[in-house]
């Protein structure tokens, strides 16, 4: 495997369900965009060929091909470079990406589960900086996590730990997706929050803002002084904080990061965060922590995952 | 500090609220237990002592004094080797407990929070040898829990981590000590054991089995065929799956496992434990993750304190 000449640099891949989003980076900055690719309706083979393509596009200017790393949503062999199944697209069971890219462009290509790749770049240049022993949360959708703990980035067993979207907030409450009760991804992604909008307005006999009353969009109502909103925002914030109450018992972290869409709320939602968590943890862990919003936006996964190649080749 | 001239031997002290229980310790064998000292009603100074005395005692027949490792029921500072407060025994605000004993006896001393000794020694010898993610939880009056992660013992930023005990089942449940609602302890201690026992015999119109109904008593009462004892340990065994269940979303770990008296239920609760657990997690997490008794028994402390001071002058 040939060594780059630009370490500093290395393209982060964030694998979307509908678009992959390929940049060259360096340290915390995404220097250039490469064009999307939408992985959707064809092949694996196809897709990565698209993927080389737009690398060595990115590269174009460097010296030589710098090296690569890659976040997908889903369940990803980030030791042996294997995806073994991904969210949200077909087509990609057992794919060895690593191994086929690697060989194709001469550098070092890592994969890593995109929560994971996210909640590294924002622990490495973002709002987590500087923390030992990080969680963090992505709410949109699906409620994603990943952890950060003594500096590193803790897979778990089957490289399967960090998922708080699953965790249950009552042991009898709504059914996730595994059968889990109380499953917070259950009451806090962003289509439960807009079922229990709906209904909140329609009790309330007054008018949802729109008719899909997204998270969004209840945050605008909420903005223009609309009670209904707030009380959903608060309930959230309550969950939320329930949620993290765990996490912090278990493993006593000196920070929180709240990213994903749900997220944008801000001081709707962070506040009810904040008085939820305190009000179920001690006193020594509520001293140390602290609950903050992603502070790498959109970039955060690319970043991360640039992060993470340059790492793998030190 | 003089390098001990036998470093296979150490000197673990299991340091209880009522008992203080000396042992010289070789690998996973107590090769002797010292006299045990009660530290109610004596002040720090002259515990201490006692525990020098102690200590000096357990050596006599080795060529000199070896590393000793004290395992402290809570709030401990196993790095700056300071005792912040213990949770049933006064007097012992902020004694640096590490400096005075090895000014006195010339090796090191190292302190560590009970819950985690015994983890460590589980880990090193016990029931999670071999393993490199576990989850520890001792069941009694108190729910204490530890973790060992990538082979370490894990502590958290502020050295509170692993409070098991303390996470909730249900956010809008039983108050815990520090207004967690739903909290484990509050459900699955001794004594929430035995008042909600008594509630089911009494609504049943059965005699409990003793006017205390502690969870001996219902062991007992189970394997005699009482159904009223049964369904108590499924109660349990339910809520102590779901309980587990969020650990095992948010650290996929190899193993749990499970010591202290009410542990003791052995076949009467394990199955309800699995079943609940696995109910609630995913295939890919269940697969692997065994859930075991403790092994090391009530030498699990002293064995795990004295690897750990031993692990400290290597």
């Amino acid at each position: 495997m040939t060594v780059s000449t630009s370490p500093s640099y290395a393209v982060g891949i964030d694998f979307g369900g509908t678009s992959i989003k390929p940049a060259l980076v360096q340290g915390k900055n995404v220097l250039t965009h490469g064009t999307t690719i939408n992985p959707q309706g064809r092949s694996a083979e196809d897709t990565l060929s698209a993927m080389e393509e737009g690398i060595r596009a990115l590269c174009r200017e460097l010296p030589s091909l710098v090296p690569v790393g890659i976040g997908l949503p889903g369940f990803v062999d980030s030791v042996q470079g294997i995806v073994h199944g991904l969210s949200n697209v077909a087509g990609w069971t057992e794919v060895p990406v690593s191994k086929i890219l690697s060989e194709r462009l001469k550098v070092p290509v890592i994969l890593e589960n995109d929560a994971n790749a996210m909640a590294y770049g924002e622990w490495l240049y973002g709002a987590a900086a500087q923390t030992r022993n990080a969680v963090c949360i992505t709410l949109g959708t699906g409620v994603g996590g990943a952890l950060i703990l003594e500096g590193q980035l803790y897979r778990g067993s089957q490289l399967a730990a960090g998922e708080l979207g699953h965790t249950s907030i009552d042991m009898n409450g709504e059914p996730g997706p595994y059968g889990n009760k109380g499953c917070l991804e259950a009451y806090v992604g962003n289509h439960p929050i807009s079922t229990r909008a709906l209904k909140a307005y329609a009790t309330a006999g007054i008018q949802a803002p729109t008719p899909e009353c997204t998270p969004l969009d209840l945050a605008t109502a909420a903005h223009k002084g609309c009670a209904v909103a707030h009380n959903i925002w608060e309930t959230i914030g309550n969950e939320l904080g329930a949620a993290f109450a765990n996490v912090v018992w278990i493993l006593n972290p000196d920070i929180i990061v709240v990213g994903g869409g749900v997220a944008k709320a801000g001081d709707l939602l962070f506040p009810h965060i904040e008085r939820s968590l305190r009000s179920r943890t001690s006193s020594v862990i509520n001293s140390q922590l602290r609950i903050v919003p992603a502070a790498l936006g959109n970039d955060a996964g690319a970043v991360g995952c640039a992060a993470l190649a340059l790492a793998s080749v030190r």
